[in-house]
């Protein structure tokens, strides 16, 4: 069974999602439709991205990704069909596939999209030891996810210090290593920097949200060894 | 595979859908179990019904629609199969399928019924050159859908205005006819008269509601063209 | 096609149920993937329990509940994999597969487990003709779900009285043997004893919730004939 998965803006009240399901088992039934989230902010084109990105590269090859984030919707715009990697990407074209637009468009449905829009993609700022960033993701336990990819870490070396507003919080491997209710820092699953409190919520501890500034640096006193 | 829809007042947070999924795959694992929506306000059978009425025509020839929404659960009330077009609907004689008892009933499956139970349908009021129905669905983006059928606009030919509480309106055919943040009155996908602005919560922006009076009329000064 | 159930805190905004569902189907496309729920308050182990054994039952031989409701998410801590009866549970060994441990532990996969972490489960305090117990759950309708399972109501005889609060309810076989908006108790399809209001919220009438002490007793002047 092949997989296709929905990302929308469309909550689960209405019954929008449904009708894409019943189009789709119409035209084949053989498929598996898997939902994304259809709780994305109503017109939030960066934070469906954002979903995208994290959840796409868990799904098997050849999974057609649908996705609907679009204040524009029932305008003359662009449709976008996006092969990335082993997978596609099919919606409309307004930087709602941003983060897989390294790929190749593909052209056998249509003249192939050389200037895609692209959305200003959440990117860090490394200036020397200091990498800043912000909070682009408030999930439901609290966890602010960042700007901040894990890669970039490797380059400021070790002992490194994460500020979120005027907090210093420690860069750990994995909440266990967190006492009960303390804040700290992590790579997560998707390679993102994120803010955690272990059985607690990093936003609500830390009066955090989107748009929060997240610094990376190294300690002030830093020790020798490098981070494997 | 079967396609079977489920459409309840269940909520998502207990675990009453799930057991009705539970119960369909130990009867027949070879089917695709769709939820229409579990978001019907609790016992409110017309939304249930209107929720039915928006989404079963795009599902496949020969989907079973599961419904219940049903304050006499429990009760000593009568089930409802209803053989319509070529769709089959299944749950409680409450009026909950209303919009397809145009249809025949099963009569195979026991007696006949020839007294379902039906819903005070919202229709609208046709009176010369007006139209007079009421808000009968708010949406999660603020859009209003309407009592009015698209197909009863024929009647009143071309140049039409859309009043909503106060407010006129201008009918167009697609949101993007209307600018930025600015309401108009559209012709829905589920042939409902609807009210929306362009990126924006109509509901909001006019301070309507289910149940807010909306008339369509000629517009002051009609052109002579026709409709197409 | 085989089923796998998933019952999380996780919600349904964030991406990380689709990417569980995405691993699976990576592994075994062959699969019903059915959401138990995803809205159990975040680390309560109890409301998963909770949940799971409201639901496992009802699903076909052979389906595989995973289950992650985790305060100690990222921790070192047992997995585990508990066989019961004809099915299958996997996830963390912090008591969330309490209700289901009377079974057998897999040991295939592992060392068996023979000391699993238990949660001090809900139970009810029979003293005499009195059973005592508490509000567990209360589902979206207002229904009070309880401690007190529907069995232990048979060694109290006939005409009981059940008091929630100051209130003293019958106990009905039906939610149709109450008049609307009357409140009773019953034993539900889960066999516990449940408070519901007709057509209305037993948690809103009665000013009860999770914890509410609640009492079965014999009524004051008893009657001879015995429940059948």
């Amino acid at each position: 069974m092949a997989v296709i998965t929905l990302t929308t803006d469309f909550g689960t009240r209405d019954t929008y999602v449904a009708e894409m399901k019943a189009a789709i088992l119409s035209i084949t039934p053989d498929v598996h439709v898997i939902d994304i989230t259809h709780e994305v902010a109503p017109h939030d084109v960066l934070e469906g991205a954002l979903a995208l990105e994290a959840a796409a590269p868990w799904f098997p090859r050849a999974t057609v990704h649908v996705a609907v984030v679009d204040p524009g919707v029932g305008t003359a715009r662009r449709g976008l069909v996006v092969a990335a990697g082993d997978q596609v990407f099919v919606g409309p074209d307004n930087g709602l596939f941003t983060p897989f637009l390294g790929g190749l468009s593909t052209e056998r449905l249509g003249p192939r999209v050389t200037d895609p829009v692209l959305l200003a993609w959440p990117r860090p700022r490394v200036a020397g030891s200091r990498i800043g960033g912000a909070v682009v993701h408030v999930d439901r336990f609290g966890n602010l996810v960042t700007s901040i990819p894990g890669d970039a870490l490797a380059s400021l070396g070790s002992s490194l210090t994460v500020r979120v507003g005027a907090r210093s919080l420690p860069l750990v491997r994995t909440y266990g290593e967190l006492a009960r209710g303390r804040p700290g820092a992590l790579v997560g699953s998707r390679n993102r920097l994120e803010i955690a409190v272990n059985a607690g919520s990093a936003a609500a501890l830390l009066g955090a949200g989107r748009g929060t500034s997240v610094v990376v640096s190294r300690a002030s006193k830093p020790r020798a060894g490098k981070r494997t």
